[in-house]
């Protein structure tokens, strides 16, 4: 039942991901036919710099003018992966209104605009299909908008961006600090120039916002994340964390309240236990565990970036949205019936692991165990050690019960006005117990 | 755009896994009825015996007559629940017949006879989904048939069966033998009274056979998965395995051929690294690896079995089967345009891990050495060690490189016809570096 007139499709972007999206559509063109039930065909591929060698595809095919490409009328499919809010943004819901479908790769834009992106999607009746978005080639958008869409998830926890934990790993394995771990991050090119968007976590922010959106049917900006880097994060963190049997990673979290009538969604670096399986998680890897009524536990794990496995997630959705182009019947659109609003920072139940520098003398722990008490947090453990150093300085590890974020902060806070505190040496939360 | 006219489902089975799907169809009625655009509702339940109290479903709705309620024509959706080749095989086909599709939780039968299943489906224009029938709630069929179908899979290597990954876990854990680890497993629920389908490798392999057929685009069937159970599985080789810095898993691989032009499946305990993520997946969870071109290598770990998690697979294809309905566009169905033939075990590339008892004297090794090579096979490490009992006799282990399985089974029977050979300890492939 293959259909000879071809389905044309639109890309734009041809960096890393999208020379790979054209590179496979050409050399796995049969198998993208039999699998679609019609041919794909590249129809033309919006670039900035039209000058330079793109190697296997029609020079003809070659366009400065994005605008006009999905504007052409005859486009089945855009694939955008320009990346960006602009003007990626105006080419999607000009891609609709002209009669394409898109598949796109866009984490921040869906993150800053995905509801008016499906209104528009939905509008004209075409698809807005985003695998690429989140951890790369993981099938993470379709098993929860599709496989898990019986079930009710409470809980998304996972490692999102490989460039965090690829520096966390190396400090963690070499005992390298920061700024080192990053250098060899960008000279091994798992860093970008301006690493900003990685490691202050903007860029795990708009996936945990995406993926909180999907999971708990309502609609979750990246504004809405609470958002903490690992540029603060200190060779004696992680020493500390391994003391205590841990690791840190920085993870995106995303949870239905206890009482179910609100969500939350937060990055931040955080110790999990070297038990857990996403303490074993290396290098750029990602993975990310999902938390169901009736599925119980699940975990995906796979590259979470780089150009052929991202282009891999691009071409799943090219295949479903061109089988729903032929069949004229969109797939599942925006799932956002549940209207749950998302709670603030200070809302989240965590627990503090904290590192003070204290006066070595009698009568501190009593004092830093009433702050704790005053605010209402509960402590797990505390581990006192007097320096060698004869500074007239102890060290103080305090690791808490699981308490409200605003209260473990006012604690924080309480503790650096007492006289015997000398400072807060690290403090980082503690997950996946 | 919710429709009001509900959507009306018929459950064919009502044992641990329908009674959780009536259960959660009912709970969570306002979920599934947002998420697909329609109220679903339970208009009946076929079951073997009426008699037992089944809590929260409508007494009325209980039948022993399944084929009557499959045929009664205002059925949208049959859940096939009861598990076996017949009656399941005929209700399928005459719910196609009579108007509805079909979810299924099946693995014998769409092992045995999933090509015409789908064909059955096509002919009738209905979906068959059965993301239920290969590692519970994991989504694998989804993902396999949907994300990746831009890929191109080479390799599928999962644990796919718990009972035998939890007696496994036992023996190695507590050093314990397989008599003694099957009767906890049996004692704690994790075996069935007969427990022939799991410790044979039958359930495996129908999943091979099903995950086979999907990542290849190919039709492959149980009767094509070269299978060997646990049952022959002992404590020394696992302690055996343990002196290798290896565990012993059963594991189901799937592999297309280096050459591209043939697959295989198989189902076999094999000695893997500990370093491996699968040799750290315990008790009874599931876990599966898959290998794509683009993609790299992704990991999906869960419950591989249970009433709640299969039931949330059950549900997720529910929720796709029930839009398609909606909008009259049946999803995905069979792909097997590769026609790629399925090659026997002996083609299959892997290495032995062979432990002989033999005569503790001069020359046993280079005579065991020249066996191996008159095979073809070439020996990576070798260690002898005589025994402390004055038996006379030593230990050879013996670990090749990579050979095709028919010429490494062939060094086998060649080294047993040796004198100097008392007897062959154990032979196990190992696999996963």
């Amino acid at each position: 039942m293959m259909r000879t007139r071809p389905l044309k499709v639109a890309l734009l972007g041809c960096g890393v991901v999208g020379s790979e999206v054209a590179r496979i559509m050409t050399t796995h063109a049969d198998d993208l036919a039999a699998r679609i039930g019609a041919p794909v065909e590249l129809a033309g591929v919006a670039v900035r710099r039209p000058s330079k060698v793109r190697e296997g595809i029609d020079p003809a095919l070659i366009t400065t003018d994005a605008t006009a490409l999905v504007k052409r009328g005859d486009i089945d499919v855009v694939v955008e992966v320009i990346g960006g809010i602009e003007p990626a943004r105006t080419l999607i819901t000009t891609a609709f209104e002209h009669g394409a479908s898109v598949v796109s790769a866009n984490k921040a834009l869906l993150a800053e605009d995905g509801a008016a992106l499906h209104a528009a999607a939905e509008q004209y009746g075409r698809d807005l299909y985003y695998e690429a978005a989140v951890a790369g080639a993981i099938p993470l958008v379709r098993p929860l908008r599709e496989s898990l869409a019986g079930d009710k998830v409470n809980r998304v926890l996972g490692i999102v961006n490989g460039t965090t934990n690829f520096i966390l790993d190396k400090m963690d394995t070499s005992g390298a600090g920061y700024s080192e771990a990053l250098d060899e991050a960008t000279a091994l090119g798992y860093a970008e120039a301006d690493p900003t968007a990685d490691v202050e976590g903007f860029d795990a922010a708009a996936k945990a916002a995406i993926l909180a959106g999907i999971a708990f049917h309502t609609r979750v900006r990246i504004g809405d994340v609470h958002r903490e880097g690992i540029t603060e994060v200190t060779a004696a963190d992680i020493a500390s964390a391994r003391r205590m049997g841990c690791t840190v990673k920085l993870l995106a979290i995303c949870e239905r309240a206890a009482d179910g009538r609100s969500v939350t969604a937060r990055v931040h670096p955080a110790m999990i236990p070297l038990s857990h399986p996403l303490a074993s998680v290396r290098e750029a890897y990602n993975a990310v565990f999902v938390e169901a009524e009736a599925a119980g536990q699940l975990m995906f794990y796979g590259p979470g970036a780089g150009g052929a496995p991202t282009a891999s997630a691009v071409l799943g959705d090219l295949v479903a949205v061109c089988r729903n182009k032929l069949s004229e019947a969109p797939g599942p659109g925006e799932s956002a019936y549940t209207r749950l609003p998302v709670s603030p920072m200070g809302d989240v139940v965590t627990r503090y692991h904290i590192s003070l520098d204290v006066a070595d003398k009698p009568g501190v722990l009593a004092q830093v165990a009433t702050v704790f008490a005053e605010q209402g947090v509960s402590i797990d453990t505390v581990r006192q050690k007097g320096r060698q150093d004869k500074s007239g300085e102890a060290s103080l590890v305090v690791v808490t019960h699981r308490a409200p974020d605003a209260a473990l902060s006012g604690t924080v806070e309480a503790l650096r006005k007492l006289d015997t505190v000398r400072g807060v040496a690290s403090i980082m939360r503690v997950e996946g117990e």
